[in-house]
């Protein structure tokens, strides 16, 4: 079958003849028609994620055909049985197992459902890691309710943008920050209230002006930053992060913190049980994640080099 | 009446005839028997904090007599009507409005709870601040359950030994930090299970090697010190502070963080539903606040002077 390999590392993986994965006891080959790229899928080909293996079939997003039904994977391997964290031997499809990137991927039987039926498999694709990581982060972290200001850092990446889609369909009033007009513009288009620059010193004071604070900021970014999302929290607020692109968080003021009530939360992914709420919410509100472009696997560099320049708005997908 | 009114910054409060507190509509005026010293009354009468009013009467810990019966007073005022951060009005009993330091103190009706019977006088003017921070953190933003493993970061406070207390009380293997071994040994008295000297450098991996990782951790310190914090953490640990002396929380690790999928929580005080359960839980548990030493208000320099140097274990308490 055709496959994207990692076979170099600093080198995109290589569009390639793989072996049909084998037939094994309680796990199903779900034929790819569709499987869209994260910033994980980069990383790994870059080196910067442990545990690499050479010769690994990569991708961790795939919707497809299984007994003629069509299916959305589960990427979220082997949780456990605490809701609340991941157990030591979790991981993530596409590494070290082989993943979505090819015509046929080998996943247990209880990680294939029914695909939302408002989307064709391009979109299904885009959205089991970002919207399961969008759904955590907001709904069991955070514990949004409608009617909240939420705040999306970053809206450019694909769990921000899930984010953006989840909160605005959930009721909340959605701000979003970019280092891009253009992608805050979009943003709004998709139903956020406003947006600010990052690049623009006084951004924290400008959404404060406006917004009288958030309820609830997502935000991947951490580093020195974070600690003005502490500054244009509400009350209450509550922040999570699920990455940490701009490295250790400094200079928070814990009597602001204390004195506000701020709730921080680190996040990763999500659980067999949110993925499921997150499939019946796509469903029940329609959600369309957004997709910026559609690749043959054949140009497996073009799609790397588009994500690694951040020119994307919306998920990469490879169709197969 | 005698009483304890701040009469110069920089200075403990002076000993001296105050009018009796007026006869308002709602309020009643409590019988003061002891009162309890919280930093807090140390900070302002050295002008460390905001609003600071010459001429007021210093304290928010009491416990007397109403109409002949034995009270405690909740002194957190005005909290609101969101359980989970207390509205602009909010304040503490002792400023601006005139505190528990005196033989009389005027506090609104409902603010007054019966004495929890296992307590005398000087025992039961030692728990409300404390025992309501204490409270607050460990319960309502940690969630503290029975069995899980709780780090107390510098029990020599009020506040820490108080969770000492509750967390044991809980049905929690507490460990315990301190500067002091003396008080390390002390808090191993009152049930905690062991404990390290925040000055041994190793004291982390020491923890970490004893317990695995700390499930709840409280702490009001803040500063560099808190990353150290996340280390020790348990996965899906949460870590509350109420207090920030060792100033900006800095070296966060994001990737640590979310990936354990941490949660931090800043807080304060209490709402007036916690101060109840808090009650019941102390008589439910016949809890017994640890008692440093008992002043007479004419001793006020000795008292606040003790407090200064950090010398006290358990609370200090006046008695009228």
């Amino acid at each position: 079958m055709k496959a994207l390999v990692l076979d170099e590392l600093n080198k995109p993986p290589v569009c390639s003849e793989a072996p049909l994965p084998e037939a094994v006891e309680g796990k199903v080959n779900v034929r790819i028609k569709a499987a869209a790229m994260n910033h994980r899928d980069v990383w790994i080909s870059k080196g910067m994620y442990p545990g690499i293996r050479q010769g690994v079939i990569l991708g961790s997003d795939g919707a497809g055909v299984l007994d003629g039904k069509d299916v959305i994977i589960n990427p979220s391997l082997d949780w456990g049985d605490d809701p609340r964290v991941q157990q030591k031997s979790y991981h993530i499809l596409g590494l070290p197992t082989n993943g979505t990137f090819a015509e046929y991927v080998s996943v247990d039987r209880n990680k294939v459902f029914a695909k939302p039926a408002h989307l064709n498999f391009i979109e299904a694709a885009a959205l089991p890691l970002a919207g399961l990581t969008a759904y955590r982060a907001l709904f069991s972290r955070c514990g949004l309710k409608s009617g909240e200001k939420v705040l999306i850092s970053g809206v450019g990446g694909g769990v921000a943008l899930m984010a953006c889609l989840f909160a605005v369909a959930a009721g909340a009033e959605v701000w979003v920050t970019s280092g891009s007009a253009w992608k805050i513009k979009k943003a709004q288009d998709l139903g956020a209230k406003g947006g600010v620059s990052y690049k623009d010193e006084a951004w924290d004071k400008t959404l404060l002006k406006e917004t009288g604070g958030f309820d609830v900021i997502i935000d991947s970014a951490a580093g020195d930053g974070f600690a003005t999302l502490v500054k244009v929290a509400a009350p209450a607020g509550r922040i999570c992060f699920y990455g940490g692109t701009r490295g250790k968080i400094n200079g928070l003021n814990p009597q602001l913190m204390f004195w506000k009530q701020i709730s921080v939360f680190g996040s990763t992914m999500g659980n067999d049980a949110e993925f499921e709420s997150m499939l019946d919410f796509v469903s029940e509100h329609k959600i369309v994640p957004v997709v910026d472009s559609v690749y043959s696997p054949e140009a497996v560099n073009e799609a790397f080099e588009r994500m690694s320049k951040g020119l994307q708005f919306g998920k990469i997908v490879f169709t197969f």
